[in-house]
């Protein structure tokens, strides 16, 4: 089994979405396919552990999980709290307009509350 | 388990990208968090089986997951096939232009190819 790595990297420093992504601590994975199966068993676990998270926290109406890697090659999952109204709405948030920064309360606030869920 | 099904509906007919869309065969679900634990295993490996295909019979560079929903409530997963310049890249799939029609026997030859595969 593959130990899973959450953390709030540079594209989810964007205070206008929670933001999670997942980094398999495993060089050299770009495509889900290049995960072995027991690693593409707890990479969805742990994507359905972040999202139960962030919608306990949240106010999300929906979570977003993306796959995307276009820019950065290594594996990584993105799993976002979406609400209606947000800076993106309904569209994806990959792409969209630039990342507003966080304030460092908020933010600390916000990884407390999330170490606590998962 | 839960069988899934593959198929191409309205959002993903789209020639400017070979984009396959996975929906379970269970109503009324809307998040990963709302599958269960067997339904999500069969689902990413629904997902990776998808991701091969799609890679073997492109000329693909990335291949892009993404569950969104923001605006389809129902479920469902895109695995889509991205290449260097193509009409969204670096950026998402969704939210980019209008979608270009398959000319008929582009779309079931692509088709074909896929269920040959999957």
């Amino acid at each position: 089994m593959m130990p899973m790595r959450k953390r709030i990297p540079l594209s989810a420093r964007d205070a206008r979405y929670p933001w999670l992504i997942l980094v398999p601590r495993r060089a050299g994975l770009s495509e889900i396919h290049d995960l072995k199966h027991a690693e593409r068993m707890v990479l969805v676990e742990e994507i359905n552990r972040a999202s139960l998270g962030l919608k306990a926290i949240t106010s999300a109406v929906k979570i977003n999980v993306g796959a995307l890697g276009n820019l950065v090659p290594q594996f990584h999952v993105h799993v976002v709290a979406r609400k209606l109204g947000d800076a993106a709405w309904p569209g994806p948030v990959w792409g969209n307009g630039l990342a507003v920064t966080y304030e460092r309360d908020v933010k600390a606030a916000l990884v407390k509350q999330l170490h606590d869920k998962l």
